[in-house]
């Protein structure tokens, strides 16, 4: 079970990243998830709620009476302590016993997978510590909580490789639906009849997972599939999809192109833009293995498109894969303000990216993306890699 | 369309709550959703992004360019600005453009749907702003999130009209599914299956909704239906379950009483329960109205159950329901610190409100829990209130 994968994983990383002690303060995790909550914890929580792991062993989880039975179920703590009007005693009474010189909370101005702890419980946490030593002894667990994510277990790569497998069955079975005449949203519709027959769930919002770019009038980015705008010959259509299986995401772009009556291949404009996109990649992920950075894995993609003539991309050319489709800790960035300190984490074995990057044609969007996982000293590629354009 | 009727409510609530601009600003919401993104947005972001209300009615957007196109298509913002690298820019001119004296962020120590900003987010927003006057002009807009979520629209009052609808078609049907035998597993799995088939999904967590409790050995609580305690004669069976329709939600709870053989009616004890929750919904409903503050209901119902010589409810007798199942606001709750002041906030025409309680008796949990809606002068009963246990 990942959940007790990576319970013990956080207790491990603790010495590690110098941590007495990890604080996840989480209230009304149905409406509010939280990295920590959601990776060792494994239930809502309604009231007001602490989860404390020590650098001793401890596992200490308060939450209110009516949440201990399907906390203590998942058996993820040692300690489960109910109460009813009031968290500041138990809380209290927890961090005396552990008494830490460090408390890490989950936040971080840049990575949004360590940044489960709202300003509000900021707030609250003040109050509650107020007069005690521990106020004074807050810091962030962000070192633990981006490594606990990014360094995926055996179980959590599994999953992921089996939503890449799901993913690339439904790409083949869209194949056969691409054809002149059909519009983006029909392609989309036929995308989430596979997701409910197989039960998995789009990677982000349904309303645009997939996106469907067909031709060069698409609307390109975070966009929905449009009811008019269809598959014509002469075009490149391009899909960004993923599904969630068992809790873990898969992220894909596929491109296709659909000759013209008598065409055989592409024209050289396309073929040439898919040879670039995905000579970036092979580039990138020949530099992707434990102890880069994540900007220099960026660099070397980004520099081959340029060289080649086109506009630099405008996002990363990769990014943390698992939980979430996004799911934090290093970027495989440019060194933008938007991504804070990101890029320049560390790659480590066990780590999950995609590897994307796409340029634009007259016919339109050459883009690809793939799936990869860090090993003890290079990368290995969870999907099977597109080489060349689908021809409808 | 809610989203439209939101925006519009929030431009009128800046003035009523004396502030010059609300600002959202989110990230990666589908990982982190945000109270104020998920009402008057309606996509999710990626990239760091600020969302702005002025109290002259303005309204700007500001996304990285590839989330623009979604947000356009909502229309809820006359000005969507889009970028690469550094939201810095384009925020500052915005804030310049309405020159604020007062900025509400969305933050709360004690309303969970008003506390959307993270606090490395709060961190970011300080760097942001460095330098400008603008990071001395920040003040909470829970004030305003409160009502904006509480005050119900009619288009929100009909979706959760129909899911209350829904939600008794099923506890109809699961009348004629409770027999002595069937485990709790098997009842909530039913209950599944009526959701897949409405094309619906639970209010919350669906390993916990329903809440299937038979008999007095079941797991009490946020509970898991269990795979070996089944349906007996002689048993009180209670269920808590909610559904949600069109992203907006139903919260019920339901009591059988299965007849031993040649028994007529359930024994005096269940009875009395029953009529003593019953009671106390009476008069809580009898006191819900506007101007009365959350706290005074609770106390109506709390004493009716202590003068019946029942122990205390360890939870308030009701509270917010919208798109979330505990949806905020007033609480109408006792002064107990796990509420903080939520309590305390006074009930207005439009709100929606549970009203729910459970006293326990040697047969199992006899509890009920209804949903109202507070009028102009009084509340209604949006569900078919549950006057008598339904027998088997």
């Amino acid at each position: 079970m990942p959940l007790h994968e990576k319970a013990d994983q956080a207790a491990s990383l603790l010495a590690e990243v110098n941590l007495d002690c990890w604080l996840t303060l989480a209230r009304e995790t149905g409406l509010h998830p939280d990295p920590g909550v959601e990776q060792v914890v494994g239930a809502d929580v309604v009231r007001n709620s602490a989860f404390l792991f020590g650098v001793g062993g401890e596992r200490i989880a308060i939450v209110a009476n009516f949440d201990t039975s399907a906390i203590r179920g998942h058996g993820v703590f040692h300690e489960v302590v109910g109460y009813d009007e009031d968290i500041r005693g138990p809380l209290l009474n927890a961090l005396r016993k552990l008494d830490p010189t460090t408390i890490g909370l989950n936040y971080s101005t840049d990575d949004v997978t360590a940044d489960g702890l709202t300003y509000g419980h900021w707030l609250l946490l003040q109050k509650l510590l107020e007069g005690t030593p521990y106020a004074q002894r807050l810091t962030s667990a962000a070192p633990l909580l981006s490594r606990l994510r990014a360094r995926k277990s055996h179980t959590e790569v599994d999953r992921i490789r089996t939503a890449v497998k799901l993913t690339e069955q439904i790409v083949d079975q869209l194949t056969l639906q691409i054809r002149p005449g059909r519009t983006e949203r029909e392609l989309a519709a036929f995308v989430h009849t596979r997701f409910a027959e197989l039960g998995v769930s789009p990677s982000w919002a349904a309303d645009a997972c997939p996106v469907i770019n067909a031709g060069p009038n698409s609307d390109f980015g975070h966009s929905y599939p449009s009811p008019t705008i269809c598959v014509e010959t002469g075009q490149v259509i391009h899909v960004d999809l993923g599904l969630k299986y068992q809790g873990y995401c898969s992220d894909l772009q596929r491109v296709w192109y659909v000759r013209r009556p008598g065409e055989v291949s592409p024209p050289k404009e396309v073929v040439k833009a898919f040879e670039t996109v995905k000579r970036a990649i092979d580039a990138a992920s020949s530099v992707l293995r434990p102890g880069v950075q994540g900007f220099e894995v960026d660099a070397v993609a980004r520099q081959i498109v340029v060289a080649d003539g086109y506009p630099e991309f405008k996002h990363a050319v990769g990014h943390g894969l698992g939980r979430a489709v996004h799911d934090g800790g290093t970027m495989l960035g440019p060194q933008w303000p938007c991504y804070g300190s990101n890029p320049e984490g560390l790659v480590e074995p066990g780590n999950v990216f995609t590897l994307e990057l796409s340029v634009m044609t007259s016919a339109g969007l050459v883009g690809l993306e793939e799936d990869v996982l860090v090993t003890a000293d290079t990368c290995e590629f969870l999907s099977t890699r597109q080489h060349a354009l689908i021809l409808i």
